[in-house]
């Protein structure tokens, strides 16, 4: 089998590698020649906070109601926003009865018959979908993506991961789970089968011939005949090269192996970093990797997410978040607070503050030191904490949408990030909020663009075509 | 586990399980009392003609380019049509070098993301999916098929395939191809899996109160907990049960284990039955089967395949037949005249009828007896012999509007079917001739709909609602 490698990118259709435009663009946006930033929106759940369907005006349904998904993708689309990103998960997910019946997430659409559904009422955002290279075939998942691509122009991304939930193993024929090494070697060689089962066909192999009779030029379709350690792929694919060459290549890998998976395949990285210290850390981490892996540093966009709350001054916003999280159930909340202080919070008293003689605790420490920190910085009550950690307790930009162009655009300066996958508080008030406030405020800024410049998720994200590894270009 | 019987109906929308309408609808179709057609049409590829590509005015792309696609689904739902059904292949197909270079079908869309897609620009017509049972996994399976059920308003329906092409072993890591009967063992475990996922919560499950914060009432979701001879599945289904409560379930099977699955568990059977004759035989003997099975004999609607040429005459619609057959590339053509016919063609004259001598065979006679009947019947030479052969030999009507509906009223008044499954030979002029000339014939006639009586596609071919095997209806 030959060596695969990433083409260079001479043949794409970028908008420049380095993400800073420096030419005036045909559709009339402005050249600030500013780094730009990248947005996608993480839409399954449509919120992660686990309150978000109770907040007042909020569509209780909206993560399994297409009409409001649709609504939702055409709303991100004015923004310019460059993809709507679905997780997903192969299971229930296990947890108490008390839990599980408030939680919003229990029913949803599955990724690739809702964003080919969706692709039908956009014209140009990003569409990436979360598929398993533990509980699903190489050979389904390159299949299905390159058809999502063609029928959606060019806009397909896939987020590779490896399921890290047990319950999963049980609904595939498996009582345990995959160890989590063997589960990244397989995606490791999961990703060489499916690049290279896109890779099936040269970009002109379909002739159409009427008069001759001739359809398809047999010498332009290459047979894969993967044998690897774990998996055996004749091929070829049945589906013409996608659009893009190849959808979109994004990981969510924050662990050891994840960065390593992340830094020599994923073109956009989906990360957690609590604060923009560790941030700009995990940030030179992966793209040295990258840099090391062969590549081209710029041709792979970290992208954190970040709740996104807005509201006219900075204490209306705080409102809001205090609200939203009061909304989760205490049951809940306290027992998340226990298990980020490491101590059993339920005889607390919810409405004083932290008692300061806690108990000692084995578990993490800065788990804890976090916790005191969020209570000492926002003077909160037991309950309050307990809300947040019930709820939400990931980064957050909290503010005026001035306040938070500030931070985002600190982020990108000071090398915390090319982007952001931002997560909404409650729909569809919290997503108006950022398309129509926050946006502008950082399209003014010149840090975000006016129009979509291409029309692919390539173009968007300013990534190479990948040349066709069996084929050069004709 | 409980023992899984399908519902009796009585909680259906069905217009009447007999077939026969029997009361004015409120759309203003005219009651005939005649027993009706459902009609559904064979859309992967287009056309199963291997010429059809090659046919003047034919778009040569048909079977990949979603624009015509969204003409030909809008097409059908203007004609009426029960569905739009897609066949599928797990590879490209095994074949030499001369013919794969000739066939119009190596690049296809990929059934879930196609059909989703096309529900959006659509609204009532069916939308069937093949899915494998030997190379998929029910848990995909389940939700592909609840998600496209939900997002297209119940119009969804699964042909069970047990994949008989041995190519497409090796594209899932497999050397030899699963036995005959062990893939049918297999599947028939398969679809008690993927009924019983679909039933995981009561209809009533999802509360979304956000006063209380209950989201869902757990008594109302049930744990599968399968563990077969072929497949260990715990469930529950991470998606509401369909609007349909199953999606409908289609069988193509015509072999012994075939036909007794179909008995068992289709509500739709594709078939591919010569002539009248052996079509009631096939009818008959299902149907008898079903009625062993436990079932009523109306909830299966068995819908043979046939080929539609349509002309002003029966010589115009003859001569587009034999123009059609003569774009089949001769070397084909004639290579599978000679398996028709067991004995080597290719020395023939090909202007000349087929030789009275023909050499001994040990090949099966009745397929030389139709050959020779054929000749005999259209007075057909060599290279017209085998252009029927290597485009299409199934059973087709060709002729006017008027001869084919006497046939197919002719086959519905005796018994040979209850519809058709509809092939077209070239698109898009065979296919508006069905929609704009053959439809209409028909609906005048009293035995097609003139328009669709309720949304699903249950409603459509007038089939009960399953009721779910766990919870009572509330």
């Amino acid at each position: 089998m030959a060596k695969r490698r990433r083409g260079n990118g001479n043949n794409g259709t970028s908008n420049g590698a380095s993400g800073i435009k420096k030419t005036k663009t045909e559709n009339g946006s402005i050249p600030s020649g500013k780094k730009q930033l990248h947005l996608t929106a993480f839409m399954r759940p449509v919120s992660l906070h686990t309150g978000a369907w109770r907040y007042p005006g909020a569509y209780a349904d909206a993560n399994f109601n297409l009409a409001h998904l649709k609504s939702f993708i055409r709303k991100l689309e004015s923004a310019k926003f460059d993809a709507f990103f679905m997780a997903d998960h192969l299971a229930v997910l296990n947890m108490p009865v008390e839990a599980l019946k408030r939680s919003h997430t229990t029913t949803s659409f599955e990724p690739f018959t809702l964003l080919s559904a969706l692709s039908q009422v956009t014209e140009k955002i990003g569409l990436a979908a979360t598929a398993s290279t533990t509980y699903d075939e190489p050979y389904h998942i390159a299949r299905r993506f390159a058809s999502l691509d063609h029928l959606s122009n060019g806009r397909a991304a896939w987020n590779i991961v490896t399921t890290g939930n047990p319950e999963s193993a049980k609904n595939f024929g498996q009582d345990e789970h995959m160890q989590h090494s063997d589960r990244y070697k397989r995606a490791r060689e999961f990703y060489d089968v499916v690049t290279g089962l896109w890779d099936s066909f040269a970009d002109d192999a379909f002739i159409r011939d009427q008069k001759s009779g001739i359809f398809l030029d047999p010498e332009k379709m290459h047979t894969l005949n993967h044998k690897g350690d774990e998996l055996q792929v004749k091929g070829p694919l049945n589906i013409a090269r996608p659009v893009q060459g190849w959808p979109v290549i994004v990981q969510a890998g924050q662990s050891e192996p994840g960065r390593q998976l992340a830094a020599e395949t994923a073109e956009a990285v989906f990360c957690s970093p609590k604060d923009l210290e560790s941030a700009k850390s995990l940030y030179a981490d992966i793209k040295e990797r990258a840099e090391k892996a062969g590549r081209d540093r710029n041709h792979l966009k970290i992208l954190p997410a970040v709740l996104i709350i807005i509201g006219d001054t900075a204490e209306e916003a705080q409102a809001k978040r205090l609200k939203l999280d009061s909304l989760v159930h205490y049951d809940s909340a306290i027992s998340s607070l226990s298990i980020a202080l490491g101590a059993d919070a339920s005889g607390f008293d919810p409405d004083a503050p932290l008692p300061t003689d806690l108990p000692e605790t084995n578990a993490s420490k800065s788990s804890r030191v976090g916790v005191l920190k969020l209570a000492e910085d926002e003077k909160l009550t037991v309950r309050q904490l307990a809300g947040r950690y019930g709820g939400y307790a990931g980064l957050a930009f909290v503010g005026t949408t001035e306040s938070i162009a500030n931070e985002m655009g600190r982020w990108l300066d000071e090398g915390g990030c090319d982007g952001f996958t931002v997560t909404l508080p409650f729909l569809p008030a919290g997503l108006d909020d950022v398309a129509e406030k926050l946006v502008p405020e950082l399209q003014r800024r010149g840090i975000f663009r006016l129009d979509y410049e291409g029309t692919t998720l390539r173009d968007h994200l300013g990534l190479p075509r990948p040349q066709n590894q069996f084929f050069a270009k004709t």
